[in-house]
């Protein structure tokens, strides 16, 4: 017997996510849970109640997103089970979250007691295997011996790929003692081992590319969110003044205040992209939805990919090169007189055409632009899956804002409980004071009326912490963006009309005082107008929600074309039957 | 090539739904099922949009107990694991309900194409492969020869396990041509095959412990439903006049209105029930929360269990008979002179003390049995997990009422959508005069705050359809049976607190007309008899609420005993602490 320091496996394991930088936690308690949620107030964790676990997976996903790190709590079962798409998306999009879940005591599942939340049938390992599907690392603990270890195992991992994990506790282990040596080390992605000979390797390779090219140009995507390379990649946007373009993903995470950054790369840019001789592509996330539909993925001959896993041409990859390292090596060594300059004369970019204060707002006559200057520096702004995701192609951010978009997984319904968690991931910065220093920065969400019924319910939970959070909801009579891609009058795009600016009151807002909330109507240009003058919109605390009247067929103009191919194809049909 | 009758796939699939009972079909668009969507109409089939997939997968349960089969469509990926708590919960309480799943085209999956709605990984089968752990069978639709058997084989696995399944269709094969031979013939539950020397042990061994005992009961449990067994069971608990008892879930399953039928079987008479020397026990489905923690299971040594596979006592089984035939052979041979009457003189019940007008409601006070006379025959009443579901125990029910209690899943937030789901399929029920010829039936919910929460937005789906439902909400400030089980007074069992009677309103009810929503307050006994003579209430259209405000630390009898352990553990604790 040692005389080594112990603690509880519950204080251990919360004393880990709070090392790792969760100062708050999602989750709702359940009968498997409870004794564990006794240890998270002691432990310093903040605990934020949700409504359902659907949006405690969304919250904790928004939460790591911005903090680098989320987590949530479920019950065995029920719980964990519905979770599972929020966790899913994590995994599809690199949200690091943990996904602790209280199960049922040992004795209970050893001697397979027919208890609830189970399929009465004596076997507990069914929830485990359905959720190695989307998880990186798992971990039922059973053993307090090796339990610590486990755990900090799992949380590496997680780390790592940036990517969800699952940790099962049994009820009757959340307060079994084990040793607290390794809590004074930190958990933290193993340092890099040089690699010298690939690395020279590469490094020749990349800037004998660089030095040879005549037409260079950047491209950001959204993984580099992930490798941790955003100060890398500025410092090559701004030594080369190439031009640069993100793809939706990586829109916000290069500051688009500089003259050579040109915004999303959209397919009015693709002309110039494929004259391009060298593409960087730092982070490329390569999915068809992140390239509209393919259409905006670089050319493979010219591109050099610089991903978690390997720095990679269309010929050769070299393997175990860390890009943050690499790319530290590749900026010492880069010499300004070898590279073209290659500032480009033109960049096609979208022009608003005047409009009328009592027309309308409509998001083909440029909603999304004009909407742009309401965003201020540090502000988080979540644009959810539908005309909202696209429109937000059209903004032109301030610095130091976060821009949430639909990339990948595309779950309408994420975005609300992901403001939630993004909101407070904001809050813990600031009061850590990590936030550049911008205590007024808000939470933006733009979201469509069919979205938010998915999990309107969260907004509650947004109320109740007195949260900084501006909603845009888009009244628009249903799902428009599925109307664009099939069944643009079909009754199943359809959805039940609410009346939505009655939301803060039902969900429990303060009617008056400091945080009372406050709600408008945008019908108008005009409308429009006034809301970015409107004081109580920019600076008042607490939730603010405006409703925009926008057309049922009506959508960013890249989606316009789907339309009217649908009503093309109709008439052609409706001939046809003449 | 033969001249054979040809259809499209998924009208081969709609038409088997159609003629099996599901005349409404639940579910959300998503881009890899809306050209599947546009055959549902044709088809026959009522679409019935839901706000999010988890209360899609509700509402087909709900529906499929009534309607014996019930039918949800959603996307691949995000929408059908947000339903997979759902359909968990439909195989543990087997309930059939076909999850059809719109997949992404084959040319896409085969490519291992980079689409949205997966891990940009080429890898299409995860999602498969989860729900194999929650379904009875399941099929890929890949090949058009085989669809039609493969679709008859899964539907036909659903009814007999009277569980899910699952049915992935490519988004290019809604339109494919099947052979339409195989809707002539209805699925069936294949007909029982005699077991002539089996059947005969069997007979003997009932008949003999039915002759020889002294003093014989008759418990009903829930899984009775499923082996469509309710009318054999009400000629031998008739034809008997033994004393007869339910379980939780078998509550509801036989007439109340016998002499000899004593509601649930609560711990009040365990001990009459253990004095009894032969118990039938009918469609058991034993688990902890069915059992008030296994304390109200029968004696194993006296039982002889009717089950879906086998006729079983402590000592034999009996495979292969289905139990319906057997006892209509049992009911046959029975002679009544051979057997006790068995009428036990006292058999416990709770009674009410008198109270006082203005006094609060409270449920140690009898809140529920005080309810009871709301019930009326033909109403479905759903009571969800938590201290609503207890109470429900309380209730005694008129003819053809049916009760959905917390049996084994348990997962709160089910009983709203569920509601919506029982409610259409009693709307379809009365549309073919099948339903007892009660127009008048309501769907009834009792609900507790927290549960409401979660899912709170399918109201707007019942509204939208101007469906009869009465709610009950009770407002005790949080999750009141989880206090009652550990941290009473925990800050993770608060709630953030909403103005209920507000949901309505923002949920679009109409404000006047023949559907105009009616909200109402119980806060004392005087109410509540306002309540029960309210004519609005009774016989109004459309969504009526009712907001019934408890104390925090109150429930029924069963459970205030787990609040008290607490306080005096608390207690000592703190005299400990001094």
């Amino acid at each position: 017997m040692t005389s080594e320091k112990t603690t509880t496996l519950s204080e251990y394991l919360f004393t880990r996510l709070l090392q790792l930088g969760a100062d708050s936690i999602f989750g709702l308690p359940g009968d498997f849970n409870l004794k564990l949620l006794d240890y998270i107030a002691p432990s310093g964790l903040k605990w934020i109640g949700n409504c359902n676990e659907l949006n405690a997976g969304y919250a904790a996903d928004g939460y790591a997103r911005i903090k680098g790190i989320g987590a949530l709590v479920t019950t065995f079962g029920v719980g964990e089970l519905s979770a599972i798409n929020a966790i899913a998306g994590a995994y599809a999009e690199r949200a690091p979250v943990v996904h602790i879940v209280g199960t049922p005591p040992r004795q209970l599942q050893d001697s397979r007691a027919l208890v609830h939340h189970t399929f009465a049938d004596g076997e507990f390992g069914r929830f485990d295997k359905m959720q190695e599907h989307i998880t990186v690392a798992q971990v039922i603990i059973k053993d307090y011996r090796t339990a610590p270890a486990e755990i900090d195992y799992v949380l590496q991992q997680c780390l790592v790929h940036s990517r969800p994990v699952r940790i099962a506790i049994p009820h009757d282990m959340v307060g079994v003692r084990v040793s607290a040596a390794g809590l004074d080390t930190k958990i933290v992605i193993p340092p890099p081992v040089s690699q010298s000979q690939v690395g020279e390797g590469a490094l020749r390779l990349v800037l004998d590319r660089i030095y040879s090219s005549k037409k260079p140009m950047i491209l950001v995507d959204g993984e580099s969110r992930v490798l941790d390379i955003l100060d890398e990649i500025d410092q090559i946007v701004k030594k080369t003044e190439w031009p640069t373009f993100t793809s939706g993903f990586g829109k916000s995470l290069v500051s688009e205040a500089l003259p050579n950054v040109h915004g999303v790369y959209t397919p009015d840019h693709k002309e110039f992209v494929d004259s391009c001789d060298l593409v960087l592509c730092f982070g490329p996330h390569y999915s068809s939805t992140n390239s509209h539909q393919n259409l905006t993925l670089p050319r493979k001959d010219v591109t050099i990919d610089f991903t978690g896993t390997a720095i990679k041409t269309n010929k050769e990859a070299f393997y175990d090169l860390p890009s943050k390292q690499f790319l530290q090596q590749l900026i010492a060594q880069l010499d300004a007189s070898k590279f073209p300059k290659h500032i480009p004369e033109i960049i096609p970019t979208s022009t608003l055409s005047p409009v009328t204060r009592s027309d309308p707002v409509t998001q083909t006559g440029g909603f999304w632009q004009r909407l742009s200057p309401f965003l201020r520096e540090g502000d988080i702004i979540l644009a959810e899956t539908g005309t909202a995701g696209y429109g937000a192609n059209e903004f032109v951010l301030p610095q130091h804002t976060r821009l949430f978009r639909p990339v990948t997984w595309l779950s309408i319904g994420y975005m609300l409980p992901a403001a939630l968690g993004a909101s407070i991931a904001q809050r813990d910065l600031i009061a850590r004071s990590e936030y550049h220093n911008l205590p007024r920065a808000r939470t933006v969400l733009l979201i469509g009326d069919g979205s938010f019924q998915l999990t309107a319910q969260e907004l509650s939970t947004i109320i109740h912490h007195k949260l900084d959070v501006v909603v845009f909801l888009i009244n628009n009579e249903g799902y428009t963006i599925e109307r664009c891609i099939h069944g643009r009058n079909a009754e199943y795009n359809d959805i039940t009309q609410w009346r939505y600016l009655k939301a803060p009151a039902f969900f429990g807002a303060p009617e008056e005082g400091k945080y009372a909330a406050h709600t408008t109507e945008i019908r108008t240009w005009g409308d429009l107008e006034e809301l970015l003058a409107d004081e109580r919109m920019w600076n008042a605390k607490g939730i603010r929600m405006v409703e925009v009247f926008l057309p049922r067929l009506d959508a960013p103009k890249l989606l316009m074309g789907l339309l009217h191919s649908q009503e093309q194809a109709e008439k052609k049909q409706q001939q046809k039957a003449k």
